[in-house]
């Protein structure tokens, strides 16, 4: 009943009665705007701090808790179609919302899956989709019984079931000591899978069917904060790996149903397996050079498959990195960002700024794409870039 | 004096304690909005309209009069480095405000000149610039006494020396009726030049003196409204032709010892010649293409010129062409875009949307880019694209 509902409003979407609503207003949620600006769709923006990246430029700010039922619900029935920048959001409200005709997309029932890191391991076990193998604990205490009976070894990978972002909520464990300092909660124990590369695809597929995958990228994480450093596309891998990683990112996103673009990451494995680490249900941080280096930038194909729309072409016209820049170690407040102007003269160099106030040690606080027809020339550049520019407190 | 206030300000543009002010709040605002949001300067825009295209998108909004002595001269006085997005200002409040230090570019001197035909006339006279003969008269009456004596003949061109654009404010003179429809006030009678080609060239400067051209492109005009239909980069002239070009641009850049963005609009004569039209001190309809197909849009180019920052790369990346969206004739009222569903159909298809609510004749209401690493194809597909979509009132 809904998809008709889209259908009419979608007809009308570059007429001014049409509002997009967003979950979230950050940095995703910033670079969303530029295409919902562009295609000038009037968007409506839900975030818990009244400081945003996106709280003064979008058409309509409110503030509220993305996890409170009603918050959710009444900012729902304020637009006409639905989309979210993060994940982890009420995803009742999203069902009562949908059930009462609101299109949202992507859809509340795969949300619910993919916030909850066990129930996505599952439903990869389910669907045949290779994923490093695990198991799940609903209290922290069972776990700890688990390694206790012997029944999982040292070392494995922790992640907490719920909420973890960036890096948190994932944890190497080897011995007892890392062990008993693990979060009470909810978690997987995860085998630790030894790699050649961390990969990523994002997928977009609109509710017409169609579907694309954008190149595979290749990501280089920095080894304490487990952040992703370096986003390079296209990954130099071979061919036949990249297919695979490819087709695995398209089969989960045919399993999901999947409506919105779907940020698939994988392990490239010694022996050149695929697995499936785990999905974000949005655009990602994987897909940012696609603003300067692809002819459809990943918030752009975003909008479109949202919206019903044809999909644009996902191939690059250059070669594309992205550094990100995260806050210095040692520096906490009020943010500056030091040797901006010696970046610029990097040829192929953009800046992009959160718009966050404060700085905080490893906090996401904007991103460089270096693009170039050559990758090796732009891989250089980026070593540059990120060793010159510091995100620094005043 | 105000180079070191300046400095002072560039080197912290990055916080945020700096404040640009934009004058103009039209879609070259809209644009420009895009690159400052990208780079998190704080902008505040002054446009006569609340339901200018920047509106609801900046982050500070002033609505007042731009030819208003103490609107722009209040306006000024909040800001810490100001620019123009319209050229069409109160001059005097900006060389006020420039007496009393505030940084201003592109320079009230040259938009002084600028602002009127004849003086710009003039000033490409006195530089020895090539640009076509012309006669200058204080008033119509002038002109008419001009035409009786046989010192001008049909047909020439006439132009209004104040508050032209986009066609208005330029008419072919072929007969005496035409001679008596003519408006009162400044103008000048210009020799009217056969030519085989409309090229132009975007110059961008910085006050350390460092100076880019992007490519010269092609310029179709709509036959009837005088309009830019397609720009083409690359110009497909010969590239001495194109070398002219640019040598053109870029000295008239220097003798206006010009800062930002030059906009330099020329002819090509049948004999290869190269006279120039006029220039627009600011970003230019003819570089939009340049959000898509550049390593630095003319947008991004517009804030590094006027922040003193090092300017970006102004090659493509791929062959750009831009399709302006005109309101229909015969539509006068609320907006509707027809078929912008096909046209997303087509490979490297980029719609912008101004954001503007009402259509007229003629009315500039967005742009479509479309790139491809061919630029025969890109000229197919923008053809395509230009019978396609249309723009309607409901």
């Amino acid at each position: 009943m809904h998809n008709t509902n889209l259908f009419i409003k979608v007809k009308h979407y570059f007429s001014s009665d049409f509002k997009l609503g967003v979950l979230g207003g950050g940095q995703l949620g910033r670079m969303l705007l530029a295409e919902t600006q562009k295609l000038d769709i009037y968007t409506a923006i839900l975030d818990k701090s009244k400081d945003a990246p996106c709280a003064q430029i979008c058409n309509e700010f409110h503030q509220g808790d993305l996890l409170d039922f009603d918050t959710v619900y009444n900012f729902g029935k304020k637009v006409d179609l639905l989309t979210i920048e993060i994940e982890n959001v009420n995803i009742d409200a999203l069902e009562q919302l949908e059930k009462e005709g609101l299109p949202i997309y992507p859809k509340p029932k795969n949300l619910r899956i993919i916030q909850n890191k066990a129930q996505q391991k599952k439903f990869y076990t389910q669907h045949n989709i290779p994923t490093a193998d695990f198991t799940h604990f609903a209290y922290l205490e069972e776990l700890k019984h688990s390694y206790e009976n012997g029944i999982i070894q040292f070392p494995f990978v922790w992640k907490s079931a719920r909420f973890g972002y960036d890096g948190n909520g994932v944890k190497v464990v080897k011995n007892y000591t890392d062990l008993q300092s693990l979060p009470e909660g909810e978690c997987i124990a995860e085998k630790l899978v030894p790699f050649k590369n961390e990969l990523a695809v994002i997928v977009a597929r609109n509710l017409k069917g169609e579907i694309k995958t954008y190149p595979v990228v290749e990501m280089e994480f920095h080894p304490e904060a487990n952040q992703v450093e370096y986003v390079i596309c296209p990954a130099r891998i071979d061919n036949n790996v990249a297919n695979k990683a490819r087709e695995i990112a398209l089969k989960v996103a045919d399993k999901f149903d999947f409506i919105g673009l779907l940020a698939v990451e994988m392990f490239q494995t010694q022996n050149d397996e695929i697995l499936v680490n785990e999905a974000a249900p949005r655009t990602h941080n994987s897909g940012h050079y696609s603003i300067e280096a692809s002819y459809t930038s990943q918030f752009e194909q975003h909008i479109r498959s949202i919206l019903n729309l044809p999909l644009g072409n996902t191939d690059s016209k250059v070669a594309g990195i992205m550094v990100n820049l995260v806050g210095a170690e040692g520096h906490t407040g009020e943010v500056v960002y030091e040797n901006m102007e010696s970046i610029l003269e990097i040829e192929g160099v953009t800046p992009h700024i959160y718009g966050k106030t404060h700085t905080k040690p490893f906090r996401k606080m904007g991103h460089v794409t270096i693009v170039n027809k050559d990758i090796d020339k732009a891989r250089e550049l980026a070593q540059i870039v990120k060793e010159t520019v510091k995100v620094i407190s005043k």
